[in-house]
């Protein structure tokens, strides 16, 4: 029972969650810097986040500051790292590698936060029975006997938007725990199966549109000029 | 003085430009079904976004819905990539081509959403002078004369943490006007500048935390069973 408590991370609110790796990347360069203790109000003046806000979050974890001195930063590294559960290893497959499947299957980043991705599924002939970067490509009909065989939890989704709730639905039926959508589309799955969005093409539109008014709101201030 | 009206997009609201390529994505989905005609509230009910506020998303085009029929689907696919900045070519520049940066290069992906990686750079001897899927991997110091010389104002960074304040700085000093931020360090930049930050590992966590989560819930009704 104690062991099961001691896996157990808390569940924290969603936004505490998306900060803890900003701290995480901040604190893993100054240690990288040889820095040894660091306060909250300095991590806030890096990442523009309130000192009681960063307090706050870091109160969730299993760490101590000290009045005047901060947090030693060595132990804070690995307590975020622990915490946010990019030193455990987490089986995945890659569902679709066309060409951002195929990219991210590429990308070593993601096995050094934790993630393994120890297969890919797709439906076309020319890349069933190939491998990237050593990484066997299924058969789309083949996942749920590596589930079985694996306990694979972490399904990625990468597939066309027409194939998007298709493939998912078969994600889920073989057992997947957690899809992380990188398409576009907004899947639908029941509640206990945990869906992360990652679009990253949306973000395109942001920074077009962002850029458009910086564009708008710079010509008066050049014609004042 | 109308010519550049025409081409100006209004700004948007966030949570609209976060939710418009949703749209997009499920009208693509119907026009490859060949779908004629689609009510906001068969995308409400598609999205899990309210009608009303769907309606009042797509007010911001140049699009109306007819009574009881709703959007043309073709129109509204045309209109919303349009909108969206995805039918036009936006050069961009590559910052750090190692395992994510060259997985987004090979990703072609992007260039279907407008974006067009014309170069990449780094500081590693041994990648620079190289080619990935055609484009070139230039020295970091080339990077203000090759933006003078195409204008591009786009920049992707994708560099380690300890390098990223580093790398917009230069970035910057180049004369990019946005920078889409795909490490997980909260970059400064003068307000004119556009960030978008992008922290696909960070969305690991959020996944590894709410797994436990369910995995939490899940277990006391399986014991009631």
């Amino acid at each position: 029972m104690s062991d099961n408590q001691l896996k157990i991370r808390t569940i924290l609110p969603e936004p505490t969650l998306r900060r803890l790796p900003w701290y995480l990347a901040y604190v893993s360069l100054l240690h990288s810097q040889k820095v040894e203790f660091v306060s909250s109000t300095q991590i806030a003046k890096e990442i523009k986040v309130d000192a009681s806000q960063i307090a706050k979050d870091l109160s969730f974890l299993n760490i101590k500051g000290k009045t005047r001195i901060g947090y030693e930063v060595k132990t804070l590294v690995n307590e975020l790292a622990d915490f946010l559960g990019f030193r455990e290893s987490h089986n995945a497959f890659m569902v679709g590698v066309g060409s951002l499947g195929g990219a991210l299957i590429h990308d070593s980043g993601l096995s050094q936060y934790g993630l393994n991705i120890i297969a890919g599924f797709d439906v076309k002939e020319d890349v069933v029975g190939t491998n990237i970067c050593g990484v066997p490509i299924l058969n789309m009909n083949e996942m749920c006997q590596l589930q079985k065989a694996t306990g694979t939890e972490i399904g990625i989704l990468a597939v066309p938007v027409e194939h998007a709730q298709e493939a998912a639905d078969s994600m889920i039926a073989c057992g997947l725990k957690a899809i992380w959508n990188f398409t576009p589309y907004r899947i639908k799955a029941p509640e206990n199966i945990v869906i992360q969005n990652t679009s990253i093409y949306a973000h395109l539109a942001l920074i077009y549109n962002r850029m458009q008014e910086c564009e708008k709101t710079e010509s008066p201030k050049n014609n004042s000029k």
